[in-house]
């Protein structure tokens, strides 16, 4: 089969879509597990009052995994911005990334239920940073040697937003073992990676840091 | 990374086809809470038809965000309408929004369970409150200083639609109170709110009050 | 706000694509209801082919709102290739219809819970009776009076497409007091339906019945 | 209604947007089987642990899922792209292949749940196999008699295609009897079929096997 050059945008325009569709997917079942417990009888507005304050550990994490997902769909917003075509590995990694992404769901239930153990902790980290790694991957596939970027985006931002991204999977995997200590350290250590690349970006007099239109 | 002034089109197309996803799953989402329960056997059709009676509240929650998200649906289909191009806050904004839109299942659950307390009704109108709060500021951020609109929006016009917009939170939130006499009564005041934007709207001439398309 | 006349395909295709996502994720939620029991123990493969056994009715109506849905979605993807623009009230009954439609996974799960009872039969012929009226009158305002259709479509064909999804709801409504005599006789009467439409349409030497490309 | 050469693009468009939502939506709910069991009192980072390790079965189940519908959307999006114009039976033909794709699902819990026994197995692997033949089906009439592909498809092309396609359906099928040695056997089988169609395709000298890009 012959290359079919007259269609590469709507080849990326196909897979960005699809993969916009599994992130917002994934983003609005997060919420699946925001509900009362059948198990508890609720007859007053202070026994529902009770009843949604233990759901509190539930809701912080669906906060946590709604902000994790969306940075990785910024991500890949941007790198679908500035892709002049697709190959396959680069297909692959991207299905990857979204293999992790329709699982983090489950880690983030886990987390809601028994965020005080260690082992909940641990296997969120474990899941959101490899998620991070493919994250990571696929820019640095499509940026590596001018593969498959609009010529716009220059080597040096390039690497640079390579090594932006690979901060991410190197706090959330680096900060685990700091819930040996209190499970819930390596949340206030991940909490520390947006701001820090605000400041990164501003060193750079990159205007917008988690955003993909740079202007 | 350089602007790419040539495709601010496709970054606009893919952000509102990401909305628009979202809003689409959630509002399909609200369905998941209609259904007869397990404990209950059913055997014969008035018992069925009792069954369907007892989940009446959960009809009623169900239409009442239907509604709700939809409205907040054709806000962000207008905006996205006459927007020219995005930058960082508004992008922000719109996740913020997003946000509030995938939880508004979880507070339509509570309500259509527990309709009659108190704090299942504040709990709604709190939420929904700060959704629309999230919706009101995209606009006016998107409308101020003729920032990012198209220049067919006249400032007139822009500042009219974001009065019309900060009317819900008012609404939503001024009314709670009023649950406080009975629980039900800020529905009462929250059915005002469509026909009261109609009303202006004809006071001003313009033909659709809550569509998109303005002709 | 003046009209935008340049962009009115962007507006279409924006309600046209939410439309399409929520029919999509209706359909595919109609499969949620498709699980074992967790209250039967299985340990062998006889008890697995027992429980799937007892499944058959919630495949049957699983299958029923399958085809349901597509024929509605069918009808809409017809509605929007020959629509040229859009106006309140078009929205409007798009939305009523996008209502049942979001609705129609309820009356599914219960008719395969409990398909042998005239109540649940009922139900299920009355609303997915309702969503039929409204995918007609979407189709009906539309082609009214050459409003909203492109000029190829003809008055002589329009009436009769219109016509010809009017059949479905009439036939929908129609036969549900045949279930007064047998519950599951209003089936029978809906599954002529399309070999009826398709009689139709060969008469008319439209080569395709009920598929939105005409050739 | 006479033909519309002129959106030919729109209607292939829309009718793949649709699948891919479906596509999409049934990956993402795939997910919502893994979950930590209601019944089981989990207090420690052990028990936790216990419970992870009892819901291998379902993470299995899941990744064969994930992987097998990630490949028939590999096989649509190429499908798509080369396809000029559609006609009916090319979307009933997609319309049954979304339908057993919605289903899917369902097997993959009952495999989660229960993948020692026979008949878990054998109702994956008959509805896995159904759906690679409506698959298959879809390529073999788009590409038969050089009817709805564009020409720069080649006929030799196209037949090595459809064989290729056609192969997988053989392999789910025809390693079922294996089944009966010991339950899992089959799988062995079918995880032979990626790697040969890789080895076929490098014998061809086709660079990307299960990608849709050739370049």
């Amino acid at each position: 089969m012959a290359p079919a050059p007259s269609r590469p945008g709507h080849d990326i325009e196909r897979l960005a879509f699809f993969s916009d569709a599994v992130f917002a997917i994934a983003l609005t079942l997060l919420a699946i597990d925001l509900r009362l417990p059948d198990s508890v009888a609720i007859v007053t507005s202070g026994e529902l009052l009770t009843a949604l304050a233990d759901l509190w550990p539930r809701l912080y994490s669906f906060t946590l995994s709604f902000v994790v997902i969306v940075l990785f769909w910024i991500g890949s917003y941007r790198t679908f911005r500035y892709v002049q075509h697709v190959d396959g590995p680069f297909i692959g990694l991207n299905l990857g990334l979204l293999f992790f992404v329709v699982l983090l769901p489950f880690p983030t239930s886990v987390l809601g239920a028994h965020g005080d153990l260690l082992a909940a902790v641990v296997l969120y980290g474990v899941l959101a940073g490899v998620t991070s790694i493919f994250s990571t991957a696929v820019w640095a596939y499509a940026s590596g040697r001018g593969r498959l970027l609009s010529p716009e985006v220059t080597p040096a931002i390039a690497r640079y937003i390579t090594r932006r991204a690979a901060l991410v999977p190197l706090v959330l995997l680096g900060a685990l073992p700091l819930a040996l200590i209190v499970p819930q350290l390596p949340f206030v250590a991940w909490s520390v990676i947006a701001p820090a690349q605000l400041l990164m970006d501003h060193a750079r007099h990159l205007d917008e840091l988690a955003v993909p239109t740079v202007s």
